[in-house]
């Protein structure tokens, strides 16, 4: 993947789960870079549902910017370049306050997979208070430590809480990221309803959770749901998908089936 | 109904149901083939919501493939193959994970009807669970023996719940398979709020369900529902309806209109 | 108001309530004709937000169809005749089933004003169970002395609730109905929230219901409702609104503006 | 700021906070005069979703229109005149019925911020109740000596519940108003969820939610949020943000960008 290209797929994330309603005007998506893991391609400060290539830029590992810019960054930067160092085998993280989260964030309850797709969060889903550390502050997670610390939280999973402010997710790439996250919130908010329905709410168990989560990681299912999402994103930005793939229409959304194409390893579906 | 139709019809009714918020970037609708009840259409693995005419594929009821593609299929077909060998008055079926359903699959709570249109889901609704059969899996129905499995927990009704999954729902048309998807769904959502009143709910009888569920099957009803989704997915591609019935613009939903007539066996409405 | 300003009007309060989450597939308005108070407008079997002014037809108050025509007509019909029969003062009539209302239709909870716009549901909200003089049916009010019955629980106030059904409210004009099953059902899932937090909820006492609900429905505040409601409507059927009131686009909008002004009687606003 | 740029971002905020779902046919948002702090600038009655520049007009602080005008008024203006007079540095305030907070106006459930974004919301949220100095009303705020006893209500915070009504904001410019308005909507909301889960909220406590909600009033938050609206409404309206800055369609949102560059003090993001 050129770097041309990841910057176009990472402004296309940002929007995608900004679209989904897991982002709003704060939150930020990263990838690292396609060819240096050593950097982290970033947007500038912006609304996630507002980034586009031209906004995003190179940072190193210690979340400095490579060439600087006029513009405003994210203080949060640390959370993607923590990560990043001690996770090599991420490829992708989301900061976000899905409002769906935000409940499991200052109660004690713990997420719980309602079915497959909500089994993408991980084996568990730890939580990490800043005050254990760093007693009170403003939350905001804008110091190496406090990104430190977080990162060793998260430890080798998936998706971290984040007590009295939000959650982060990774991935192994962009699009299980995108999907990781949306399903997440999804399942999160199932959970409310099923914890107050309150008639014996059994999860998966841990075997159901690695089996389920693990099939839905397959290329398969993730670039099933990108494409979805992208088609729901063009739509919505006003950019009409083709009703005939063959027209000169299609070639608008090509790309994204090129990727779809070459990630394909097998015809085995959902 | 030819089979161009046919396959025409089930895009418009998997684009419906994803629309109003049923399926997502998951699940998937199929019909019985119009000419031949040893085959059932379905489409190849992609969102619902993007499912074109030319995407439906022919399968046997042992869902494999007629003729073969490039493309991946989904892989728990076997949820439709199995049912229609089943179930010989089944023309159609959806397999779904509706939020507003989940929190049914991982409690005990019995989905109840609160009105005649919820009582479209059916006399009752079982409960099948993949464990008890096959222990802890992936969750997918993706074996012919899954497919059958689950074939047997619907028995003669019309929706069985998957704990830890999501749903399945069969209808004797596509129309009527739409109808109660979406009603049932909806009834779903509406119950969790009536459960936390808890007030005492008191739902409909077995009398009242047998006789508000079958007049809202009858062709009027159901074709009424029909029109309006259709209209509403054409709102949302961009296919604006004409305003007059009589102008040129009008054909564009003429066949519809057409369905609508051809059905029509009493002007008693609602 | 021309009987053709009647029936635009009409359309326009169906697709209005439709667009805002009361209405789906099912349900009707209707209005007392406008020169021959023994006469009602209502449309033919569709759903409420596909119904244009050709769709209404004129009915006596025994809701038989004036000018009969090919095709379906409501089966409910008696809803509203038997209501403009008991109630001279009632202009129109909506029957619904919203999702909101519906925790209250199969519990013994009562619904309560939050506040002076939810106070326009009136000072009570008596409930009909078609059990009590009909035992079990379809549940449908199809017949005269169901819509009668109905019409007997409705009593002297302007929101029925209909056991197992859904609900039906009356107004003294098209404008008033719209505005109070609008603001009803936004306070009954309102409602919902206050319950679950059951931490004593004080509704409104009864003077205050009074004195908010009259001042809610003056015409000041029901026409300002309406006027937002409509170009709401405007712009999700792709009539934009025009932005300059005095460019040539404005004309569309002008009947709405026109009623405003003539219904207004002084400058207080809110 | 001149006067037609006031009346322009005015008339924006209004539609914003009505297209973010706290704002509907009610409520209405002022600001202060940008060269005459005597007095407020504030829409004619129309739902806020509708306000357009010239619907703006000037109001002495006791709420006089200074240039009378044919069109209806809000009655409840009393609302930003009184606070004007008794907070000299409130620049802007809203008045609304966000149904996220009405659960809050008729229980005594106390308003929590769950992250630094809802800390916004300031250090308390006093609530005022009509009956202890007016005793039963029709709920609307309209004297003068009304206005003064929810003003004082206010005391030196942002945010005021309205018992059986609604809430009122006020903030030191438009954009921080614009922020705290729907942040306190979206925390109520997931406060409601928060509190049904029950299983030990604990929300921040003094010091962070001083230091996280001062750290989001700052500049760059506010206008990075403030941006993210305003693409929203422009899209919502049909004027779709340029994809590249430097086209000639970037014009369109110009104005904008200026603010935004204007109040830029430092490069530290979020």
């Amino acid at each position: 993947m050129s770097l041309a290209e990841a910057r176009e797929a990472l402004a296309r994330a940002n929007r995608i789960i900004a679209l989904e309603g897991v982002l709003d005007a704060f939150g930020h998506v990263s990838m690292r870079h396609p060819s240096d893991p050593g950097r982290y391609l970033l947007s500038r400060s912006r609304g996630p549902e507002l980034v586009q290539p031209e906004d995003v830029h190179e940072f190193t590992l210690d979340s400095q910017i490579v060439k600087p810019i006029k513009e405003r960054l994210y203080s949060e930067r640390v959370i993607h370049g923590e990560i990043y160092k001690a996770r090599p085998e991420v490829m992708a993280v989301c900061h976000h306050h899905a409002p769906s989260m935000l409940p499991f964030c200052v109660t004690g309850m713990k997420m719980k997979p309602l079915n497959h797709l909500g089994a993408t969060m991980g084996a568990q889903v730890p939580v990490w208070d800043s005050r254990d550390e760093f007693g009170n502050t403003n939350l905001l997670v804008a110091k190496p430590e406090e990104g430190a610390s977080l990162a060793r939280a998260l430890g080798p999973y998936w998706t971290v809480l984040m007590r009295r402010h939000g959650a982060t997710v990774a991935g192994r790439s962009l699009e299980e990221l995108t999907f990781r996250t949306i399903y997440t919130a999804r399942n999160a908010a199932a959970q409310i309803q099923a914890e107050l329905l309150g008639a014996g709410l059994e999860p998966l168990n841990a075997e159901e959770i690695e089996l389920g989560g693990n099939s839905n990681l397959m290329p398969g299912p993730v670039m099933r749901a990108w494409e979805y999402w992208s088609v729901r994103l063009d739509k919505a930005e006003g950019n009409r998908p083709p009703r005939k793939p063959k027209g000169p229409a299609a070639k608008q959304s090509a790309p994204k089936r090129k990727t779809v194409a070459k990630r394909k390893k097998s015809k085995r579906g959902r």
